[in-house]
């Protein structure tokens, strides 16, 4: 009999969603009407998996909300509504779910996607299951399979050291770069960068069909080169464009165009040889966090 | 410190809602289009909460999704997608959820519900979060708040023993009954029948400011009155309609409306009275199950 342990996150996932229309992207794309595509997705935060007993009550609702507003930056979507299932033991102190529920509130007023409805029910420990629902002007979301060879490689933010420095509970969605990014039609793919870049590149190098060379040097980190490329959790936008695209260092496009003088560097470049990822010219070896293997 | 236990699953979800635009009934209805609303809802399954592990995994799939599908059979509306959040332990054997996810597929088949993402992640417990996203005809959502003094109360199917006969894992969403009863324009409120009669018809009491007097001898019981009244999990629709409006025992209304010779019998009528649940003339105890009391 084989388990969850044996088979392996990814591996599962992929097994379970083959007869389904599932897109496999950081959220579902769907049609809704002659202007916009409904845009959806959910994500689990648990406790001992995805935050600890350490984490304020504040910090839990912010990570639960925000990982979800990040699957809709990492499409160029904008999100609305939010369903959340609480899941609790009956010994759960209530003022803590006080607390998270009041970051909800506060991350409405700061990013506009409101909780609409949900559940509370009675489970062994204390769970969030954010469902966002959203949109995107038809047929613009940004998707993993667009990466084409030559194309330039870049991410909004230093990775790395999440985990240790906390900013896994205190991150910004990148809701403001990923709409800067969508208008500004140059984009080829992007994702978000939850499972560290050596991990999630090779998602859209899988989705695109073509390769990539990285260049350690380039990427920006927090700490480590290491931990920039297998930490994970970072939260930033990874994404391609065309060699002769520029882009500032911040999302200030339209805005403050002459403002930004200083460019966002590339990290590397993409390649025609499929699936196959180099860091400084040498195969970069496969190994990040993956749940049931942990 | 209080706890949920303290607190109680009701009285908890209204205080840690009491500050966002939650609107108390079976799914959230939003503004979508010129044509349709948006109609939002999320249900938990919880191993030992929901379900035991004598269920098998289409039970489990079954109800997982069918209870959400009930949720939007409340308010009359469609369901189009769902995405289900999966929480399991390493030591899942994995072919049972492959089993929960063909029966997804089955049930897209028979609803028109598709699967189409979710998450699958490691925790204490297998647990299934279901989400799903509908539409109904704008302003046509059949809410809890509509009912009137002189109403007639009706159910859609024999009510009770759920829990003994499986029915709980099994049950058919009234989907069609829903379209049909939205369909008439006679309905002034309507919900499904989750927490036992005694309960729900309460919700509609306190939404709509009204009181009921219900017949004991006009209830349809699978089993006892007791049962029906209180037992929970039915997933029948409880709705309101004036006096003169009339229904076949079956939803069949304009396919063949002919054919159906016998009438769908009330179960009792709306009082002006805020609140008060008379049955048989005396006021009706409350209680039923409720998360972190039971």
């Amino acid at each position: 009999m084989k388990t969850l342990k044996d088979i392996g996150e990814h591996n599962a996932i992929a097994a379970l969603t083959a007869n389904l229309k599932a897109v496999g992207d950081d959220c579902a794309v769907l049609p809704l009407d002659d202007i916009y595509d409904l845009v959806l997705t959910s994500d689990p935060l648990i406790r001992n998996v995805h935050f600890t007993a350490e984490a304020t009550p504040e910090q839990i609702g912010h990570k639960a909300v925000c990982r979800v507003l990040s699957d809709f930056a990492a499409m160029g979507a904008e999100p609305q509504y939010l369903l959340v299932n609480v899941v609790a033991p009956p010994e759960q102190d209530f003022q803590t779910l006080e607390k998270i529920y009041a970051e909800f509130s506060n991350l409405w007023k700061t990013y506009g996607a409101e909780v609409v409805g949900g559940d509370l029910a009675q489970g062994p420990t204390l769970e969030l299951h954010v469902f966002g629902v959203g949109r995107v002007p038809k047929g613009t979301a940004l998707l993993r399979s667009g990466a084409k060879p030559g194309d330039r490689i870049y991410v909004t933010g230093p990775l790395g050291g999440s985990q240790a420095s906390g900013k896994h509970l205190s991150f910004e969605p990148r809701l403001e770069w990923a709409k800067a990014l969508r208008e500004s039609g140059l984009v080829t793919s992007m994702m978000d960068i939850s499972d560290g870049l050596a991990t999630d590149l090779r998602h859209i190098l899988k989705a695109s069909g073509v390769g990539s060379m990285l260049d350690g040097s380039l990427i920006p980190c927090n700490g480590t080169l290491e931990q920039a490329l297998y930490d994970g959790e970072d939260f930033e936008l990874l994404f391609t464009a065309p060699p002769d695209a520029e882009f500032p260092m911040f999302p200030t496009f339209g805005k403050a165009k002459q403002a930004a003088t200083q460019l966002l560097p590339s990290i590397g470049k993409i390649t025609d040889r499929p699936e196959e990822l180099l860091l400084d010219g040498a195969p970069l070896a496969g190994k990040a966090f993956e749940h049931f293997r942990g």
